[in-house]
């Protein structure tokens, strides 16, 4: 008899689960780490680990929230401006406790209540407290949500492919089955409702019931925006089958263009007016991390539910109290990213100045690292529209499939394992997200600050067009 | 066809999970306090929302973690004392990008570290980074450990009876079987191993295997500190049965008398020598949010493996991986617990006075609600020897009981609604950790503020006198 925790005899659904964004790249790109070599991380989008400063009113507010007896220091004006200390104060009176009780299972009240808030006037439609759940980031949320939705093998959920590995894993984590949509590539990452229609048909055939679809919007892997058209069709086919719509959204303050502006999924649902507005079960997720914020380390996010039956929001409070309550900090992060400095407040101008500068920083890195990837030797790239990522198609050549089938590996992680080894640049090979039999891309950021991100492009382009050449010519230099 | 998140048609395991201590009473608990009533929350161990002060240093480095800029500012000695400062740049040393960007997914390796250390140095034997993961506090890392052991309802989880409903509350959404052992009342709440060995038995007639066993030492809800005979014979017994032994040390600070103090379940094993040492499978958790720390909303934990295979190992990563990293901060407070300051450092003499505060307070505390339940009518209590809890034995009297009938309640949940209304402390009934049939408990931390304790108790007993008279006369009160 094993005991427990022998390999043989855990959880299948734990050994089923494949999670590319920390896979074999980073693993090697850790050990490469380690042994001294320079590696630009642009496998996660974590954009402080590359440089990106943080903002500073939110995180003088979090200071001084940590550190409550500054608040009666009779110095504590030298160091932190007025409006930080008032909203200090604001969000300790928000807890019982401060950050070091835990809060509500589902969050702070007050700080769900500026969620609400923000929803509003994004989206021109009130929002209700109760159904806005803060969680320890993004994830933590579809995981809990999947969790409740999956209860054997035969439940299927709608994935977009490329897909972010977050809800391939968490499908397999609890025993359901991921049913495929694919991107249109051509058609710069848009959704085709008959394809999709076509995933649900045969998906039954199988014997598996869709009970869920995921959009991610903006894309991830592939940083297209969809358009309200597109969305509004996908309401349609929910409300049609009776999907709950996971709506990823954590990526709605990253646009890098203007035609297709972010619009939230409730909102066009609430614009499509009953039935449907009252009938497609929807849960929207958001989190601190992304935007030009960037704050992935503090753990923030929220879910908004919409449509979804009291006794099942009971039963989705009852579950996220057996971990007590998110973190309490990250709760707070939540709060100012909704409710930032407004004109007037002392510290507006800098709060404006410091996240214009990112986020134009960020459209001027997709241009150039999409730009970048066209300039290469069999490479193309749909331009970032939006989120975080470039995912451009590697168009290997035989010889190099081959032997990448020789060094048994896939032919996109041999590629990118190479690109590794050569650059330092730790990307993600695109099967971790799904493909087309015979496609291969990788994922990497925008991210690298702007300065670095020439050269970085550069030290692509020269390991992309000589690996190329080795292998349309078949000549192998040794120091591949 | 009902739609995916309708109540009808969520995961059964997410029905069936049942989590008291933020049940009917916190709920009902919660609403008076929106009406105005002033609540005691003795529901949960939550001793910053009681009044407990944090410590001082622990909160400085972070705050000056969460502004960094400050470390480059004139005036910062103003308001912070430099050997803050000084740990301040260590932990943001250890980070890539602050706390702003997500660690490894098993946290900072400079922060595994440190808590190795702190392992070695309490248990005499080296602990390896390698197989510590820190966690969003510990519960986080019991369901991680729960979900990897259960495949299925045939996997049984060896529990303590009374027993913290985490455990039954996350073997319920895994899908497993909860194996309950009884705790002796009468022995102090000692574990015996002959019927924890009938429950194995009876656990395998009923055709379930029992894979694993939960400790919580010191006790919640029952206080009590192992002894290291007991702990011995249970690991034993762990060796003969082949269970992992998942050993919930969270209370390891919290000791109110000198006979036992606390012996990790590592330490004696690794005492015991191979084959147990090198056998035993062993998953030991720790916290930030009990001791004297009592930091429970920042969200900071860990979990040390021991025996585990390292194909095991590498699966736990790539589950943890999924939501990418722990909240940073939380792990600061953790690297911050595991390494105080020392003798010498400026802060220090601060950090012992604080803590020393806490700590003698708890322990008065212990004495003075224990002194006060065994003072009252048909309530007997053992001494709350460690942890945060008092779990007094209520004896309702028949017509008690009937009345609890007639009102629908079970008769502990009934007499808690009834002391609550009464008196707004906020308990859970004995019967959400599990019940032997005809016996009555109900849970309280020990937290409330030292100087409001005796009022406490002196309206607990008054309440609970006239309430065991009304019911042992079979008077009513109208009031009550």
């Amino acid at each position: 008899m094993s005991r427990g925790l022998d390999y043989d005899s855990i959880n299948e659904n734990v050994k089923q689960v494949a999670y590319a964004v920390r896979g074999e790249l980073y693993l090697r790109a850790s050990e490469l780490q380690k042994e001294g070599k320079k590696i630009v991380f642009t496998n996660v989008g974590n954009p402080h680990a590359l440089g990106q400063k943080p903002l500073t009113f939110p995180r003088q507010v979090v200071a001084l929230c940590q550190a409550p007896f500054l608040l009666d220091d009779p110095n504590v004006g030298l160091v932190f401006p007025a409006d930080a200390i008032e909203r200090a104060k604001h969000y300790l009176s928000l807890t019982s406790g401060g950050l070091g009780a835990y809060s509500d299972s589902r969050g702070l009240p007050g700080i769900r209540k500026e969620v609400a808030d923000f929803i509003e006037r994004r989206d021109g439609y009130p929002s209700d407290p109760e159904l806005i759940y803060l969680t320890d980031g993004a994830s933590k949320g579809v995981m809990q949500m999947l969790n409740t939705i999956i209860r054997n093998s035969n439940d299927g959920i709608l994935v977009p492919v490329p897909q972010y590995p977050l809800y391939s894993a968490a499908i397999s984590l609890f025993g359901g089955s991921l049913v495929p949509y694919y991107l249109e590539e051509t058609a710069n990452w848009g959704l085709d409702i008959d394809n999709i229609h076509q995933s649900v048909i045969q998906a039954r055939i199988k014997g598996i019931t869709v009970r869920a679809m995921v959009i991610i919007n903006p894309g991830n892997p592939t940083g297209q925006c969809l358009s309200e058209a597109n969305i509004r069709a996908l309401l349609k086919f929910c409300f049609q089958e009776k999907l709950v719509l996971l709506a990823d959204e954590v990526y709605q303050q990253n646009i890098y263009q203007d035609e297709r502006p972010f619009i939230s999924a409730r909102k066009i649902l609430l614009d499509m007016g009953p039935p449907l507005s009252k009938e497609v079960q929807l849960v929207s997720f958001h989190t601190v991390s992304k935007g030009y914020w960037g704050e992935c380390g503090q753990r923030g996010g929220y879910f908004e539910m919409t449509n979804i039956p009291p006794k099942t929001v009971d039963e989705i409070y009852k579950v996220a109290s057996i971990s007590l309550s998110p973190n309490v900090p990250g709760q707070i992060f939540m709060g100012l990213m909704v409710n930032p400095p407004k004109p007037g407040d002392i510290s507006y101008l800098k709060f404006v100045t410091e996240s214009k500068a990112i986020l134009e920083s960020l459209r001027r890195r997709a241009h150039i690292m999409t730009d970048g990837f066209n300039s290469c030797k069999n490479v193309v790239c749909n331009f970032t529209e939006g989120a975080m990522y470039s995912f451009p198609q590697i168009q290997l050549p035989p010889r190099a499939i081959e032997a990448a089938k020789r060094a048994g590996k896939v032919p996109d992680v041999f590629y990118c394992l190479k690109l590794l080894e050569a650059t330092g640049i730790s990307t993600v090979p695109g099967s971790g997200f799904g493909q087309k039999e015979g496609i291969f891309h990788l994922r990497t950021t925008i991210l690298p600050a702007e300065e670095d991100m020439p050269a970085i492009m550069d030290s692509f382009k020269k390991f992309n067009d000589e690996f190329m050449e080795q292998y349309e010519d078949g000549r192998s230099y040794s120091r591949m």
